[in-house]
């Protein structure tokens, strides 16, 4: 779907009943990228899909368990790129490779990214899957770490969940500077990824 | 001025120029923290203070430039916070003490603080006064890390930078997930003030 085929509605079409939940997914994916979370409406995803304004009511009980279901799709995807990153790395150069792939994704899906880590869904444990998707999204993160402090004798339960939140923070903090534009000086997508690298091996201790 | 103040119009008073100037940016600081930036208007401004519509013209030629001069108080007073956190301290100390400001800031000030960092003002060198003050709230940081790096021999401008970098996406990462509600397990504020000692005690290496 274009952003062009938002303008106008489709014909109404018949969809089998998955196929409909992910084309009205897609249609509030582009929507969301388009004009943020505010503007997404019901009406405005049936409008785009050829769909009667009832239809999304029969996939999402309300505009939260849509936008929960857009990030479980965002969370799924940046755990995904986060893994391929990973493969075929020593521990240090997956942290690099994570962090460039984990900028990347909020570059390239920023209002994404601000609802998945903003608090626009302030509570998660009312939408499970999503909740489930997040946590795994720290997964290849967490792996790396662990194996790096056991590598260095440094591994306990406290000392790993410290390493994390401050991985998570650094990366976190460096891609909202990137979407909001704070760091205008490196705006290309090769200075981005190289500046990405830099930091997070200055983080890691091996510059 | 409380909540309750912004509830009814005060009645027309004279003040003096520097005076209003300071009570309008006073009163568009209590509607940013209450409601968040897209409700804050001259007119409300206007009437929380007591003066005629018009009035905020005489100091702000356009919304933006309110808030570009609430951004620059929140600058200014983020940058005292952070040299009253180093006072004293030696340079590792002072790099745990001025996180923990940093953030502490942040989550006092939420609304003000996205303002500061956050998208909203896309331009900021058409706002001189507040991209200066912007810039002075690195120094701080900027000055420990110098200290540290020179302790260290690894002081070059280059490194320099990366690592203000990495430390300024830490405490804004950390920051953001801490306000966004993200980090919910350590709500309390001596629980967060312990995790982002923990978390800059990580980061500089002296864990």
């Amino acid at each position: 779907m274009t952003a062009a085929s938002l303008a106008k509605p489709r014909r109404p079409q018949a969809y089998h009943h998955g196929d409909l939940k992910n084309a009205l997914l897609g249609a509030a994916r582009e929507l969301l990228e388009r004009d943020g979370p505010a503007t997404i409406s019901f009406r405005a995803i049936a409008r785009a899909v050829g769909v009667s304004q009832a239809a999304p009511y029969n996939h999402f009980p309300s505009k939260e368990h849509l936008l929960a279901a857009l990030a479980t799709l965002g969370f799924n995807e940046l755990t995904d790129t986060q893994t391929a990153a990973a493969r075929g790395n020593d521990s240090a150069a997956s942290m690099d490779a994570i962090g460039r792939a984990y900028v990347r994704f909020a570059r390239q899906n920023p209002q994404l990214y601000r609802l998945m880590f903003g608090g626009l869904i302030a509570d998660w444990s009312q939408h499970e899957e999503a909740a489930a998707a997040k946590r795994r999204c720290f997964e290849p993160v967490q792996e790396v770490l662990a194996t790096q402090l056991r590598a260095r004798r440094q591994y306990t339960r406290a000392t790993a969940e410290v390493a994390a939140i401050a991985a998570w923070s650094l990366v976190h903090g460096l891609a909202m500077l990137v979407i909001d534009g704070a760091l205008q000086r490196n705006a290309t997508a090769d200075g981005i990824d190289k500046l990405v690298a830099q930091v997070v091996r200055w983080h890691i201790g091996r510059t």
